[in-house]
């Protein structure tokens, strides 16, 4: 499938107060040149495989892959993954018929808070919150992937 | 898994007379690195992601996570791999107890024709057959990731 995602920086941690989850993810990377990444991910008790393909050139539409794989396998092929591996806590917020994904980043990306949406459409019309910041979407600073290479705290 | 395979080259094509199954492959990578090998394949019908390890220091064991996908994600997957996608024949010939699948390269390979035996352990016991010529397990020029970038046609 093709993912449409947008994504901001959030200028305050108010978003917290109306979270309806909050879980602990452990990923690491595979592969995490741009136009082939494959992580590894272990979100609370599920583990999956994700290969995602390059940006179109507006930096919205990216192809994605999923599959859920057992916690014993990802645990495995996670000792496998480049060095700087990434962790952080993921809330999901609903804000009008949208859910906000909120990734507080840990480790050597502390500091970094980062919201995502994801739409059916690039023009799909979604309700602001106030705690949301600038958009970054596309910027592949961004990308967990450059992340686990280039931290947060070495920008 | 663990797995562990021994690698020879063949001295001419009588392996052929006593196969008993046949089957193109076509196959590409998401990740070449020995590390980190993110391989996906479509053998006959089938599609398949496959993920290794680099080797230990014998050079006969390596790490392996299989997972059978559909031929159309296989598909779609081959179009985000790395340049240099391996193309081959692969026969199944069974010598004693034990069965040998043996590779004829083509395209950029073409020329290259390699015998492997899966082992439950590193001492295991196999019949040879006529055909065997040298082993060169452990020696990575002969891993299709590294096939995949650097070809048999300009070694």
């Amino acid at each position: 499938m093709i993912e449409i995602e947008r994504k901001f920086l959030v200028k305050d941690d108010s978003y917290k107060e109306s979270a309806f989850t909050q879980n602990h993810i452990a990923q690491g990377y595979l592969s995490s040149a741009p136009a082939r990444t494959v992580r590894v991910r272990i979100k609370g008790k599920k583990g999956f495989l994700t290969i995602k393909g390059i940006s179109n050139t507006s930096g919205l539409s990216r192809f994605e892959w999923e599959k859920e794989i057992s916690i014993s396998d990802a645990e495995k092929l996670l000792l496998l993954c480049e060095k700087g591996a990434i962790d952080k806590t993921r809330f999901e917020i609903k804000v009008g018929s949208h859910i906000f994904e909120v990734d507080e980043f840990h480790g050597e990306n502390q500091g970094l808070v980062v919201a995502e949406i994801e739409l059916n459409s690039e023009e799909e019309f979604f309700e602001k919150p106030a705690w949301l910041d600038k958009e970054v979407t596309g910027d592949s600073r961004y990308y967990n992937s450059y992340l686990s290479t280039s931290p947060f705290r070495n920008w």
